[in-house]
This record gives C-alpha cells, structure tokens and sequence, in this order.
C-alpha cells in the first residue's frame, strides 16, 4: 500500500479535539519559571515548541509535543492528562537514525527477525509470532535522557525535561515463548541482543550507526516482541511493524524495526552499545567499563498545576503527576508544597496497570496565596526511593532527582 | 477558539498508521459470512462501510468505522486489538440529538452543571469541579442497541454488530465527592437524573426530544462528573466538556453534555426514559412498566479469527476477543470451536483495569482444515453466566447471547 502524509503540520486538518487541549501552546514554555532549569534550556525549549511537525509524524497532535529536532520530539508536561495511558499521538519520539521507509509497514505480517542464539536459530514473520502467543503490558518507555535539560552542566544532547516519557500499552508475543519454540537459548548466551532495521548511512563503519542493544538475558523474561501500541498496529515512527519490548528497560534498548534478536556471550561491538549510553564521569567519554543505561530506577513528577499553566487560585489545590518504579512496582508517592521540608503520601487514582506502568497521582493540600516549591518523590516496591539529587554523568542520563523535577508556582 | 474540520475524509490527510490496519475494508463487510446474521443486515453494514465520516467527526479512523448514519458509527470489529483501551478515534458513535455547536469547548472550563436534589443546589462550572477531587476508572461503554443486528425480528434502530462498544478511561470527580461538598442528598431522592445540553429541536414538546436520563441513585457510588477520556479532553462527540459516566449501565445513561444532575423522587418524564429504551415484549410499545436498559450483564465475544479477516491457516490458531461482566467484574471466560458443544477456558491477557472494563483474552486451538463454529461464553463474578439465547424485546436491547455472536470460519 502506498502511503501519503500531510507535508506541513496545518492545524485546521488535525483532530479538533486536540486544539482545546492547551491554553497558551508555545509561548507557554518560555513563560515558565521552572525550578532549576536553566535560561538557555528554556530559550532552547521555545524555540522548539516554535517549529513544526516533522512531515513522518505529522499525524501527531500538535499541541501536545515540543519539536526539538526531525527526530526528538518531546510531550509537554501540560498534555499528559490523568488517564495513565499516553495518547500515541502525543507520545514522544527519538530516533537514534531516520526511520526506514515506509513500505516496510504495507505488509507487516511479512517482516521477518532472524532469531539467533538459541537451539533452532531460524527466521521467523510476524504472522508466524502472532500465532505462538499473546501478552499484553503497560509499561513506562523514556528515554534516557529525559530530564538531561536540568543538568547544570549542560551536556550535549537534547534538553529533555520530564515530556521524553510515556506509559504505553503493547501487545505482541513473550520473548520467553520464542525461544522455548525454537528449543530454549544456547549456552553461555548472558545477553539479549537486539538490532534494528535502519537502513545505515553509507560509507561508514555500519558498527559506527547501527541501532544495536544488548540487556542482560534476563531481561527476556517480560520482554515482548510487540506488533500492537495502545490499539493500532505499531505505528512506522514508534518502530513497526515490530519492535522489542524490554519493560523496566529505558527507550534506547526497545529497539524499533527489529530484524535481529540474538542471546550472546558478549554485548554488542555496536558504538550505540559500547561507548554510547553510558554512565561516565563529568569530562569523559564513554566506554565499556561504565555502566550501560539498563534498568530504570523510581521516579515521579507532577504535571499539574505547573508554571506553565499560569498562576493558581487559592484554596484547595489538587497536585496531580505520574509515579513509576522503573524496573520494580511503584509502591507510594508522597508530595511536598515546601520544597522538601514536610511530605505528605499522595493518593494514587486509577486502576493500577502493573509494575511497569506509571500511576496517576493526587493530593488535595490547601494553598493561601504565595509562591510554593512543589516536589513529589516515588518509592518502588522495594523500599527504594527516588533520591534528592542526580547522578552526575557527562551524558545527563538517567536523571531521577526529585529536586531538579521540583516546579516554583505562584498562588494568588 | 474556532474550530475547522475536514470537510471529507480524504484517506490521504489521516494518520497513516491507520491505513494499514484493515487489509479489505469496506468490501470485508459484504464477503462476511456471519452466523446468524440476516442479508439484509450485511447489505446495510457494506452499504454502511462505505459512506465517509460525517465533518463532526472527521477526526475519527475512516478505516476503523463503519458509518450506519451521521449520527451513528460503529467500531470494526477487526479494529479493536489486544490493547484493551479503544483508542478515541477508534470508538462508536450514538448521539440522540445533533452535537450542541462546537462554541461550548472553546470555554471548557466555564461549562456549567446545576446541582439539584441536594441539601445546597448549586451551580458548579467544571473549573470548580476540578478542584472538588479527581478518580480515574476504566468502563465498557456499549450501546443498549450493540448486537441489535442479530435480532431476526429486525427491529427498527442501527442493526449494530459487536462495534457500539468500547472501553474507555475516564477521569473526572466522583459524583459522591461534588454531593458531599453540596450537603447530601435530599430526603425521598430515589434515582439520579442527568440531562444533556443539546439543542433541542423548535416547536416540539422539550419532554418528545430532551436527552434526560433517571438511574437509580446508588448507581452514584461509582459515577464521574468526566471531563477527560483516554487521556485528551472529551471531544465535543463524546460529550466534552463535561459528561456523567455511570460505569456498568448501557451507553445512553452516560449523559453527554451535562447540563443538569438531579436526585429525584420520579424517573424523568422525558420519552427517552419513559417510553424509550424499555425492554418491551416484541410487537408491544415501550411503557414506564417494563424495565429500562440500566445495568449491563456479562458479555463477550471474538474479533479474531474472524470472517471478515478472510480465511484461517490450519495449524495453531490463536482465537481472541473481549469479555466484561457488566454492572460486575467478569471472572473467566470460556471459548467453544464446536458450536458450544464442548468449551475450554480461555486465558486473559494484560493488566486488570478493574471491574467495568473488560479484558482481552486468548486460547491457543490446534485447528485442522474444516469450518468450525467458534463462539465465548463469559461469567461475572457473582457467577452468572452469558446466556446461549438473546432475550426477545421490541426494540433489540440487550443482546449478550453467545450463540448470535458465534462466527462460523474455514480453516484452508
């Protein structure tokens, strides 16, 4: 099937419901006087909400992201809702390379990943996995760098704040189920490694580009190879037709267009893996004997009322925001209106949609006018909980610090 | 804000992602060979695929819909996946009166409910009603018609198949919160009645046309004030700004555009509850004797394999579908692929999101070629179980028989 898009992002052709969701839209942004985040990630930040959709993803809701670049795409806090659930068209997107072309979705059942590794390495299609099982998961998916634009030392990559995250719904078949078909995986494989169909620029090194991850095997107990998000087929940008699915993992390691999973002995010699995506000291590069970014930890954040909405009314003040506990269960969430002196427990609201899930929370505080540092901090089912400040890294990965995740907000 | 739509759903302005998800549309309809269908039915629904959306909701997936008429478009049951949410512009439409103007979500947050039948009525917009607290709640919404199409007495109304469903995740402020704040309610108030803002049509009796409908008041334990669905504001076709959910009672009592909720001593005097969707004894009138379509009972049924989907590979077969429990929490579900001669339980697949939304299940057959009759069957948890037989009624409310929502497939 041939496939056209919209090549500019008119508003007058997008869903009608979407162009109520904010009052403000761009300007908003550079309104803002975010606690602990820095003039030029702001100027940085309207300057992106400024710029169009990209023509790939130009079925995405316009008023709900933030364009950094043609492939960083960034949700703003205020489009997140109370519903758990991120509306595909206003979930964020990174690609580590352009996505491959679009024909690669006119026959999905066609696609083909080679399974290696295991007893009977074989080829299978996505018609053949859609027949070997079902499993369907929430789960948080973020990038790495989400929450990097709070990093004082400004490292490079795109300043996300909290908006390069999302809870998802995927359906597709259970890792565990392919390879107990294909005979159970051979010996002395500690990794599951992942590649993705990207085309790769020619000339180069293709170690130097390829979209390739390796996590620990274990992880392969919940992962998916999913052909499903939120109730439609993958869509080309989010990595149909399939993509790896490792709940609890960050972004980079559900890799998109998935042609190869293999269990390995070593990681991947993929740059993305072996000096990329690693947790190195303030002034170094990465390398293989720095942590890789694997598991997420707990974190939360408040999404409403937020300075970006304009000022507060005094009086009873619902504080609403997302909790998650990475790759454990979030288990409680508590709310601070000073800064982190006193916290109360906030109310999650919703069903709960699992432990890779985020929860929707709450707390009802009574506000006189002033100005308050709002903070909440989340603690997972093990007692681990979301500290004050961030790991500093060259990178600005993995940022959980409930300080920088703090918002100043003005009642009146 | 003024709003433009598309004034017609050009196929090349919709998110791409959606055109790839039916291979067939509208011609899949006409082939279907649907148990227990009637001609007429399946000449009405192909017929139905292929008109466009209506402008007012030319935001929704022209590929996922059937369109009956303007005022009424079912979900195809290929569209509705594994991930358990039905995705907004995926979901039925049944409106009883045209939309009010789209003026009334420019100002979401002014819209307007009067509270009566508590101690302190009162007027509350839905900026108070935000402050007043938060819940969030997944919830069949279904049309007390779905189903009507397998009726052989073809009652007049949309002849809907399994598509006037849905399930949906709402957030807004619990009923029993914003009538705690107002005092409780009044002495004698036996039902709890909601009505819609449209316009009402000039030089009729308002009581022929209101959309006004009366539950009984302890239905109000687990109601919403909503004013956001699967994560976005309720678009104006849904019943944004401001919508009552009534979880487990049909669609109809799910008051769009509220504008009015009362605790009452009498059922409304409007038709649409006094005359209107009664369960009638065929070939009789409605009347205030016979019960009204309020609480909705176990349910299920399969969307893939389907007849539409074309035909089944012999070999492992994954047969899949949705089951609810209505008014309770579905407990198992249990699939037949001979007829309903012998039955297996059926797993359920993805998180739980409580005892209004339904689940997604699967079970794994070894189908050798041959036609089977494949049919589910589910069971709440006060243990009541789906009927084999539909319960006859003039106007083909009600449908949860198994045995008409069997599909008879070819494994080739």
């Amino acid at each position: 099937m041939t496939r056209r898009f919209i090549g500019t992002a008119d508003p007058s052709l997008i869903n009608p419901q979407r162009r109520n969701l904010l009052a403000g839209g761009a300007t908003a942004v550079a309104a803002a006087g975010l606690a602990g985040f820095s003039k030029t990630a702001i100027a940085q930040a309207a300057a992106a909400a400024a710029k169009p959709l990209p023509p790939y993803v130009a079925w995405k809701d316009p008023g709900a992201m933030i364009v950094h670049t043609s492939s960083t795409l960034e949700t703003k806090r205020s489009a997140f809702g109370t519903s758990i659930i991120t509306p595909t068209d206003q979930l964020y997107i990174r690609n580590n390379l352009p996505a491959p072309d679009a024909s690669i979705v006119a026959d999905r059942d066609g696609w083909e990943v080679t399974v290696e590794g295991v007893k009977n390495p074989r080829k299978l299609t996505v018609k053949e996995l859609k027949g070997m099982g079902l499993e369907t998961t929430a789960m948080v998916l973020q990038c790495s760098g989400n929450g990097r634009g709070y990093f004082p030392s400004k490292p490079s990559g795109t300043p996300w704040q909290v908006g390069a995250a999302g809870c998802v719904v995927w359906s597709g078949v259970p890792v565990r189920a392919v390879v107990e078909a294909l005979g159970g995986v051979t010996d002395g494989a500690v990794y599951m490694t992942s590649t993705g169909g990207e085309k790769l620029p020619e000339g180069l090194d293709p170690k130097s580009a390829v979209v390739e991850r390796s996590v620990p095997a274990k992880a392969m107990a919940d992962a998916l190879l999913a052909w499903e998000m939120n109730g439609v087929p993958i869509p080309l940008a989010h990595g149909g037709p399939l993509r790896i699915i490792v709940p609890g993992y960050s972004g980079v390691n559900n890799i998109k267009y998935i042609k190869r999973l293999a269990f390995t002995a070593e990681q991947s010699e993929a740059a993305i893996q072996k000096t990329g995506y690693r947790l190195s000291p303030l002034g170094q590069k990465g390398d293989p004997s720095q942590p890789s970014v694997w598991e997420m930890s707990a974190k939360s954040w408040i999404n409403s009322p937020a300075p970006e909405n304009g000022s507060v009314q005094a009086g009873m003040v619902q504080i609403k925001g997302v909790a998650f506990g990475g790759i454990h269960a979030v288990k409680a969430v508590e709310v601070s209106v000073d800064g982190g002196k006193t916290w109360k427990q906030a109310k999650f609201v919703g069903p709960d949609l699992g432990r890779y899930a985020w929860r929707q929370f709450v707390l009802g505080v009574k506000l006189p006018a002033g100005e308050y540092t709002i903070a909440s901090r989340a603690i997972d089912s093990e007692g681990n909980q979301q500290p004050e400040e961030r790991l500093e890294n060259a990178s600005g990965y993995n940022n959980s610090s409930w300080r920088d995740h703090a918002l100043k907000i003005t009642v009146a």
